[in-house]
């Protein structure tokens, strides 16, 4: 049972990825009218095979084979969720590390990504540093500072160590950074573990 | 020739919608496996289809036929970006405003939006006032605070208004709120305009 659900999990990863790679096909194509038509209609059709057999929700938070945490649905690192970069986040000495490749899909200022899209990897950076020192929490607040333009189409890394803690609360900072360790954007925040969770 | 971009352009709006249709479906599908790789390997081949034309970047920032500005490629708003929501923002009174659904495909936490995604909208809502008075900007920082969980598949709002001014810096607040009002997520934040800009 437990190899079914993996063998059905690698299978939507894969095809969560091809549909990263028809997202940024889509941003980027210019082929005529009558082909985009053509495409959309397929994609009708393949959007109700997916749905024939369908979750309530995306893959849960859960513990895998692994014994590691896993949130495979996520907005952000969910392999099995084409929105997702996806983020690869290991765990370091003092914090969270992740090799960062935006793409076209993530554009803002021309050739740039969008300060949101940032805004949104470091949000996660963050709480996974926080989740890494035992004292995973909810984001309460996150102040983000933009250095210099984000690239896409380059590897890039990201960065987050937690800074604080005090009681229920506690503090992290993060950055996207060059791979020369340049830092584009940074972010500190503040995570508070539900007391119900304690 | 603008006719014919124009529709070029509302095609690939159709397309657009239509992938973020299948991103969804991707992240709900429980097919099983043969099914999936069989999707995967239909993506590839409508991916390659798109790619035949393919431009250097997304739709760039440019003044639409009615005159006002867009960017049907940008990653938050663009009509021809899968990526974003769309968001669809409209100058009011005093700021802006949206109408907001978030869907399966942005989840964090169970059963609500990660607040990435939510850092991401308020990032561009707030960008969006500060261009509708006039003097557009860099995000400089951005503060968010959470208050409660942010659902999808739900209508919601967004707002964002300029708070106050002061040479080449503006500052902004706004929220996500329910239709009643209530305030689920708040960012205020500092944009700067380029010097060049002036």
């Amino acid at each position: 049972m437990t190899t079914d659900l993996e063998a059905r999990l690698a299978a939507q990863a894969v095809l969560s990825q091809q549909a990263r790679e028809l997202v940024d096909a889509v941003v980027l194509t210019d082929v005529d009218e009558g082909e985009m038509a053509a495409v959309a209609a397929e994609l009708v059709a393949l959007t109700e095979r997916l749905g024939a057999v369908r979750r309530d929700g995306p893959r849960p938070h859960e513990l895998g084979p692994d014994g590691m945490f896993r949130h495979l649905g996520n907005a952000v690192v969910g392999a099995c969720n084409p929105h997702a970069l996806p983020l690869v986040v290991r765990r370091t000495a003092d914090g969270v590390k992740a090799d960062v490749m935006f793409r076209p899909s993530h554009e803002g200022p021309p050739a740039s990504v969008h300060g949101g899209v940032s805004a949104m990897i470091l949000d996660h950076l963050l709480g996974e540093a926080v989740a890494a020192s035992g004292r995973a929490g909810m984001t309460g607040t996150l102040t983000l500072r933009y250095l210099r333009p984000v690239p896409y189409g380059e590897p890039l890394a990201g960065t987050a160590a937690v800074t604080r803690t005090e009681g229920r609360k506690t503090w992290a900072e993060g950055a996207i950074t060059l791979p020369d360790g340049t830092r584009l954007a940074e972010a500190t925040g503040l995570f508070v573990t539900p007391a119900l969770w304690r």
